[in-house]
């Protein structure tokens, strides 16, 4: 049955919702596809229903061709097998916990590797029962700080979540590229641009991972490219170790009086002032190596202090520390930390007092960019004072090397052979080879077959299915509203009478009956009292694909399609109409 | 693509499960359907998916047949639209309440009443809009003090809720009849036997309400009927008031020493003994005046008694009493709180203590079947006495009447005009004219013809989509296992290769593609080193109404069609069994 605008539930916006910031959410308000009940939380409405089904119809048919099997967890779940793998801590302020009328705690499923774990263990017992792939399709929950961009970051959104179960390596590596296959697939169909970057396993474990991300310049991920192919989200870049340098002709280190100089920029000037360099070029930022503290939060309640030596020219990359420092939060050094270290000279903190062995205690890691035998201007861990010629394992060492700093255009690729370049992303989907974190936590072996237990060898694999329309959206619009793909759009064709003769209603009528007679889903503009001007409006704002006016023109037996993306137009003889518009529909 | 046993993630159990009561629970786990996670939470399993799917698609096109309109609206709401309508507090215990980082009160939504009006108001300022009718499929939670019966009376369950907005009443009983013929015809196609019965609103406030119970022995309702096809809920049924006697030769009442009868047995055991009645016939508990005492627990906190007199043979029925006092709970009269009345003689407590204005200030309410006029046994407020004639309206009053009695089989009809019998039932749908009260306290108005504000009206309709499968489940079953009703199951035919011979499986995958190439969905039992006798065993445990068995006799161009409700077999000739399956799936 056609939706007919008389009666369907919508109400179009001329006026961009003052909570959304993106042009593909302003539009998915304005157009009546959603609706905002909180922060993070949203309505489908009519429309939106029928792209977000077409969307679930993609994933299911894609998943269903790889031979997984659909099932449905709850999204209401204990608490204990998230002890046992540590999530329930882990999860942190993302979790949301509650308790039932007994006081028996429960969660909102985030992901469900533990119950997916679970039930395979209580079913299955052998090899034989392996390899084994489940998926679901449905609601999960995470407690976002920052809840975003309408649905591309919600706090309750729909997921594709799915499972493998394999004996060995070699079956989780076959499940995971059967995976890998299924999501180009999927991803092509969706309509549009994706990238897939190498990625950091964070909170799931396991080893490789790989996220689809679209290309979206709001996107919240950034990642990078180089010219032979490698991508990775920055969370994943591996910074190679600097070569080592020889250090034999650089200065003994020299402590200088360099007051006032707190910051990096400061401190160059006061450089470029007073120490001028022997090989002719000023000092910059480069030369520097600037000492980042941060308190990482731990799980367990404690606090530890860490320190970061990069050089002055690059910052702390907030996310990449995160996933280095996982599980523990990290959280600012602030004042009151200060006082508590008094031999840390705040804007003058240098390698003599970092370090575990050192006064301070501070575990100090260091930038792999920092090469040994590289010479650095640093603090001299008195105010007013900076170090020139400080060697690195000449005349300092740390406790380690770290992936923290961040990661530039034009940078090296891992590889060393290929020029980084960066973009922004928006996560869409996500593989996980897992290995047997889950199962050795929760104890599910099979026995293989010379009757020996093994712990079965798992991999994850997410969907984000509300996301994924919303990037649609995001994609897909211009200045006057939504452009469906065809895949996606929530009518084949709109139906537009631009008319208040009561014939023309009676003639229209018929034609939407003989185009859904061909299979098309029709969305129709059947509002007597509308101006055409506004129905024109209307349908540019849903962005249904193809547009079908009658209106005056049927007198001399013409109407009109319009194409939504194009803007194009054509008269059709109304004798033709329905061939011409299912043409225009299945393209040819 | 057919279903294949041998990858299908099922593991038939022949045992009982140890949590499982009910016969079609116990076989909806054994055979692999469902998966019990927590109390009252469960998971669908791929076979549980696809019969799911099928009430659910029931479901669906009744809905759209009717133009209502599919949304889905989250299921994580915020506290405040609940607080205005007093269901925050009303729902008591049963609501799943929790916090989000920012300590914001969420809730896991019972019924969505609120968050449709809401949007109806954000959206719709006008009668011209209406009426509109609104609907969706989706995960419900009520934190259910016992939860039972498997996926009969869960915490995490699946509803289809739907609510119909109109500007006045005649607006909404038209949606209503509606409402209530699509009912009809969803009870129709799932196959179980159902019942309509006039119910109380309960907890969801307005007028009118009508449940669909599924006759069901081991339901927790209990409902009435009678002969001019009356039916009700037990809880709706109101007893009508008494008609007055004429006690003008009643005698005075008198107070009679009946030492240790604290119970109506014994008290009826003592008044036979000494007490002879002038009509020759003995005394009964019908001839005593029982007062009952419980105690109200408000939502607010506040605690109060009340005092329930009905005839001695009669009990208080909780849920009738329930739903009296509802929002308030009802607690029992403890020893703490005879200590706090002392004019309370428990055990012969009577009328001349019990009211408002009477010494012990609690509120007093009789059953209507007790006539003004009428002389009773009952309570002398003294240990060890009753009193005999007390004649109600000349000795005593109370201060209202309450519809909290138990119902019995050969009771009289409200109407007066047939005699109720009873059976038990299990609700599978509600509907109600919830009338205004949920616009009112939300503030949903339109504006009328004539331009002024009117609230509108609302109605609410529900069915219990996932308490569906269990009750077909228990309705459709036998000794050896569920026996789907066609339109329900979840394959059409159930192929079973009853051979370790190869070739036979080569025989049987091209008849599997014939069959689903005819549009059959098609359940195949492809395991090649699983006896028949297991295959067989676990095919009428599933219940898939037709059984196709390939075995030896292909041999001689034999294959056998077993029906699995009436357990009748055929042989038919392989050349001509895509025909024969298909005429028996198609009825034909």
């Amino acid at each position: 049955m056609a939706l007919r605008m008389s009666t369907l539930f919508l109400r179009t916006l001329r006026e961009d919702p003052a909570d959304a910031e993106l042009p593909g959410h302003k539009l998915l308000v304005r157009a009546g596809y959603i609706r905002r009940v909180a922060p993070g939380i949203y309505t489908w409405l009519p429309l939106g229903m029928k792209v977000l089904g077409k969307v679930e119809d993609i994933v299911r048919e894609e998943m269903n061709q790889i031979g997984s099997q659909e099932v449905k967890f709850p999204a209401l779940l204990p608490r204990e097998p998230y002890e046992a793998t540590g999530r329930w801590t882990e999860y942190g302020d993302n979790l949301f916990r509650l308790q039932d009328r007994k006081e028996t705690d429960l969660l909102l499923g985030p992901t469900h590797e533990e119950m997916f774990c679970l039930a395979v263990k209580d079913m299955y017992s052998s090899y034989k029962d392996l390899p084994l792939s489940l998926y679901q399709i449905q609601n999960k929950y995470r407690d976002e700080a920052r809840p975003r961009a309408g649905i591309l970051r919600g706090r309750e959104f729909i997921m594709k979540d799915a499972y493998s179960f394999d004996i060995d390596q070699a079956g989780l590596q076959k499940a995971y590229d059967g995976f890998r296959e299924a999501y180009v697939r999927i991803f092509n169909r969706l309509g549009f641009e994706y990238v897939i970057v190498h990625a950091d396993s964070g909170a799931m474990g396991g080893s490789a991972s790989e996220e689809f991300l679209a290309v979206n310049e709001n996107g919240e991920d950034t990642f990078v490219r180089d010219e032979h192919g490698y991508a990775a989200n920055v969370e994943a870049v591996t910074v190679p170790q600097a070569a080592e340098i020889d250090a034999s002709s650089t200065p003994t280190a020299q402590v200088h009086d360099t007051p006032d100089t707190p910051t990096i920029a400061t401190l160059v000037d006061a450089l470029n002032a007073n120490h001028a360099r022997t090989d002719g070029r000023s000092w910059d930022g480069a030369d520097t190596l600037k000492n980042v503290l941060v308190m990482l939060a731990h799980p367990d309640g404690t606090r530890e202090p860490l320190a970061i030596g990069l050089p002055g020219d690059r910052e702390v990359d907030a996310k990449r520390l995160e996933v280095q420092v996982a599980p523990a939060e990290v959280e600012p050094f602030e004042e009151k930390d200060f006082a508590a270290y008094p031999m840390l000279a705040k804007g003058y903190i240098g390698p003599g007092v970092l370090g575990e062995e050192k006064s301070s205690k501070i575990r100090y890691l260091l930038d792999p960019s920092i090469a040994v035998g590289s010479a650095w201007v640093t603090g001299a861990d008195e105010h007013g004072k900076h170090v020139l010629h400080l060697v690195h394992g000449r005349d300092f060492t740390a406790d380690g090397t770290i992936q923290a700093g961040e990661i530039r255009q034009g940078d090296i690729s891992p590889d060393g052979k290929g020029t980084l370049k960066l973009a922004r992303g928006i996560e869409m989907g996500h593989i996980f080879q897992l290995g047997t974190k889950y199962a050795e936590a929760l104890g599910l072996k099979v026995l293989d077959e010379n009757g020996k237990l093994v712990t079965v060898t798992m991999g994850s694999y997410g969907v984000g299915v509300t996301r994924a329309v919303g990037v649609i959206a995001e994609d897909n619009n211009d200045e006057y509203g939504l452009v469906w793909p065809r895949e996606i759009a929530p009518a084949d064709v709109h139906v537009v009478v631009a008319s208040k003769d009561a014939a023309v209603y009676v003639r229209t009528d018929e034609i939407v009956r003989q185009l859904e007679a061909q299979g098309l889903a029709v969305l129709y503009d059947d509002r007597p009292k509308v101006s055409p001007g506004v129905k024109f409006k209307d349908a540019e704002l849903i962005g249904v694909p193809t547009i079908l006016v009658i209106g005056k023109g049927l007198a001399d037996g013409k109407v009109e399609i319009k194409d939504r993306r194009s803007g194009e137009r054509r008269e059709v003889a109304v004798d033709a109409v329905v061939t011409s518009v299912v043409d225009e529909v299945r393209g040819s």
